[in-house]
């Protein structure tokens, strides 16, 4: 048990300025976290208490799941990172460790990096360890801090530059035994929120940056959540932004029959969807196409949608492009020989096709019979467009943006969206890791193959803050029992008087035998104040031991959760403390 | 419990190239690390499990002292540092950390920079949060990686870049408060030392860069430790080469009385202490005064020794200044008039004495009667000097390297040396950073004043590494029984055996009954290879279960510490084990 004035738990009534989510302000306000640095965070005792019992739940799942726990460097020499897939997009979010004092290598490439994960140091290093199929499958974890220099640091916990993460990586022989390896830490994830008390759901996922072939997000549903969840709960369906598909392009569409010739008209002025969509051309969005233009790795490509359809560029991930941006109006003109406002892709339209690396069709634009596009040629656009005849695409993909109402692609009923916050990510890589850094194993035959490698991680740090904001009220934090810094928190409203601080000791005993951690607030405070600061913390199970009531020859017991006071019978109370915390214990 | 074949313990027969001591050897060789770059390991799962064991025995005896743990980040605003007392000097062993893609800081002082130790972080962090006497005291601590950018790196974890420390810090009302934290944690110290199975002393220590007033280190003797120990085991003497004096020079010396008048002499070409005690001049060493000529903070000063006594560098930190560094000939020449060899500090013959932050001088040239020492003039020495009557000093201090033999300064008995492996440091701070940060406090009567610190570390990652340096023999590692990774080891013979499996999972499920961790060595490897692997990794309770064996009725016990085999019943197997574990606990 541990005496609140000899712990430090500093409480506070106002919340930080930089403080937007009710999560943040109460992490601080509580005493959880204090901030050193924008995205640095010291975790204060209580919130370290916090921290620990997450990590250690965490582990229990890992290690059930047949995870082998390991512990990586936090710094990494950059010459692994330059040998791995992803170098040029990462380093934009990477610190580089140089020294402090000469400066020498200002300018020039770092010798060392901060961690953001660890794919490019677990893969040589299995490769080196590793040779035989006899020791696979294995999967590795930490649960170690990780770094991102992100530049707008906000919500706490949520985006840091520094973060705690359970990050694992699973090797196995092929991809039946890779798939079997994403499903068990798949179900241990799904046992590792439902322990901490979050209401989790895993959902289709891109695999963005880190590559691979598939991936499920896990969401903590949340006004304030960074990512949409694009949803269905009867189908069961349930995807991130970057991922969602939609069912309005039925399976058996075929193509509309052209309606009549190609024709040029003239369009002065015209340079958006909307332009064309008012007098007098009066041409509905879905039946326009919008031409898009992107740079993939030094080149320029096309990407074609609907009009009245937003494009979502991480979608644009799928053609395998390492960077890709918008081009500009400079880098556009000399291609398809017009400015924004008048590009199309109709054949032969385009200035100097050869220079392209492709053109990219959204599934969405075979909805169009007889639709228009810019002409490539300023002031001018071109009506009864058909896919099929006019349009010359090298390949069709998903691109757009789903909206709510739209058909689920399982089942075909509406789709949904709500907020959530992103707290664990699960990816098959396949072997994209294991081939960049030659990670091969034997066979029982002698024959070489690359091991097919999963990675998956936790936000640690990221879900004891997302708890939070599922777990509040306006008076403070409603800690889950099996996560709380402390279970039974017991207010002694009269420290000096003996008898009382006896019946504390004898409570926190009875308490912490049947299995809770006990704070005792022994502080010199009023009443109110110890309340207040109660409600705060949010400890789930409070005991008020007072003067007044021991007379009485009562104490009471109050659940965090609820509003009602039991007054115990003194002669009983430590038998039904102990009977609480079993039965709270049981139920986490 | 865990099987062999499902963990992962990569055990090698050879050692890495680059490693020169015992205990780095048997690290990698026993699977315990991986090196991943200069300094930089991965803690592979046996060894992880070593580190977390020595983690949670230290957590327990720093909260046992009152301790209350806390995190702080790893990354830190550099203007804290630069706010801080020692910024000039930590910078050069500092990784600073600057954003991996656009080197946009090149060539400018660091935004952030990663934290070899936390004075900079927790002392603006106790500013802000206490405020009253009612606070104090309080000793916060946490353990966690630290960073140091060494140039040269090595023995393992003993010198590495990446660490793991325990740090705490102590924030006390008064200077008697602050004593009394001070050997609250030396006595944490001690108990957590013996606990993981250490033989560590307390020496004496030197301040160094981190300031204060005292210091202790603990050392655990080795061979190849980095520091030497300066002891006499009967007085309990013990202190570090910086810190370590004699008792060579009386206390009640009296100036020896001048011999004479000061006398100039020609001494062409003599530019050392050997050529001055050579033929024709004869002049013994400790007749001799040595001049040395140092830059502090950007001014010369000289330090004066005796011709036969060799310089403590580190002891010149006593003089208070934050870079100290040797003089040049060139910067040399211009305030004292002459080059190195005849240089000297008689009065009246310093050229530019104005120019000097001081003169100061070792105690032991007390010890000198009509001495000989440089004239300031090159080619030319003088003779008859006598330090009371002839030189100009600032200030007397302890300078000078101790030799073995000289007296113990508490009780005159002659002094030994050995080598340590430096595992923990613990100081008196003062006010140094509680000034500079201005950590005040108010008392009761509403004054303000300073809080007085001290600051404590435990090398969590070199203390393992010290164990094994202590503890090991020829065939591998002899882990003390409350850090080893497992405390039983069950070697399997014959895996496949239904029966001899059986045995052991219910021989591991009594030891485990009893508080043991237990392997089980299941691969499919011959006897030899497994026992061979068993002395290797240490673990300190063998347990052999064979067919052939069982066919008797026996399994066979065996200590890592002896060669004794027992064979025990197998009716009384499981009951004789757990006896064995809970003694070895016990004992532990």
């Amino acid at each position: 048990m541990k005496l609140w004035s000899q712990f430090f738990i500093p409480t506070l009534k106002e919340s930080p300025a930089d403080a937007e989510i009710a999560s943040h302000k109460l992490l601080v306000r509580a005493g959880l976290v204090r901030k050193l640095g924008g995205g640095l965070y010291t975790y204060m005792p209580l919130g370290l208490r916090a921290l620990q019992k997450i990590t250690q739940i965490c582990r229990e799942e890992i290690d059930g799941a047949g995870g082998i726990e390991l512990w990586m460097p936090h710094v990494h020499p950059a010459e692994l990172w330059e040998q791995g897939p992803r170098w040029a997009a990462a380093r934009e979010i990477m610190f580089r460790a140089d020294s402090a004092g000469d400066g020498k290598r200002a300018g020039r490439d770092p010798e060392f990096v901060l961690g953001p994960t660890h794919e490019e140091i677990i893969t040589p290093l299995v490769k080196a360890e590793i040779t035989s199929y006899r020791d696979l499958p294995k999967n590795f974890y930490q649960i170690a801090t990780k770094f991102r220099n992100e530049i707008r640091p906000r919500f706490g916990l949520m985006r840091a530059r520094e973060f705690i993460m359970m990050d694992s990586y699973s090797f196995d022989a092929n991809d039946e035994g890779a798939i079997k390896s994403y499903h068990a830490i798949k179900a241990a994830y799904e046992k590792f929120f439902k322990r901490v008390g979050a209401t989790a759901i895993a959902v289709e996922a891109d695999t963005g940056v880190m590559g691979g072939s598939f991936s499920h997000e896990f969401m903590i549903p949340a006004e304030i959540g960074d990512d949409d969840v694009i949803y269905n709960e009867e189908s069961g369906y349930a995807a991130n932004r970057e991922k969602a598909t939609s069912g309005i392009v039925p399976k058996d569409l075929a193509d509309a029959a052209p309606a009549g010739a190609l024709e040029e008209f003239a369009t002065p002025g015209v340079l958006t969807i909307a332009a064309l969509e008012a007098a007098p051309y009066s041409v509905p969005g879905d039946k326009q196409f919008k031409t898009l233009v992107f740079i993939g790795d030094g080149k320029p490509f096309i990407v074609i949608i609907r009009g009245n359809d937003e494009l979502e560029e991480a979608k644009l991930g799928s053609l395998g492009f390492t960077v890709t941006r918008a081009a500009t109006a400079e880098e556009i003109e000399p291609v398809l020989g017009a400015k924004p406002g008048s590009l199309g892709a109709v054949k032969g339209t385009i200035k100097n096709a050869g220079a392209l690396a492709g053109v990219f069709a959204d599934h969405a634009i075979r909805l169009i019979g007889n639709g228009t596009t810019g002409a490539n040629k300023d002031g001018f656009h071109v009506r009864n467009v058909n896919v099929a005849r006019d349009l010359a695409i090298t390949s069709f993909g998903d691109f757009r943006r789903v909206r709510p109402g739209e058909p689920d692609p399982k089942s075909g009923q509406p789709l949904k969206v709500r907020r959530g916050i992103e707290v664990g990510h699960i990816f098959k890589l396949g072997t994209k890791y294991s081939e960049k850094f030659g990670a091969v194993y034997t066979d029982d035959q002698k024959q070489s193959h690359l091991m097919v490698m999963g990675c998956y991680g936790i936000g640690i740090s990221r879900t004891m803050q997302a708890l939070i904001e599922q777990s509040h009220d306006a008076d403070g934090i409603v800690w889950p029992w099996s996560v709380a810094p402390f279970q039974v928190l017991i207010c002694l409203l009269d420290p000096k008087v003996e008898e009382a601080a006896g019946v504390a000791k004898k409570i926190a005993t009875a308490a912490e035998a049947a299995g809770a951690d006990v704070l005792i607030d022994d502080r010199d405070e009023r009443p109110g104040v110890k309340f207040k600061d109660a409600d705060l913390i949010g400890i789930p199970l409070r005991i008020v031991i007072g003067s007044k009531g021991l007379k009485d020859g009562v104490v009471e017991l109050k659940w965090r959760t609820s509003k009602e006071v039991t007054k115990l019978p003194l002669a009983e109370a430590e038998a039904k403390i102990a009977e609480a915390v079993r039965t709270a214990a049981a139920k986490s």
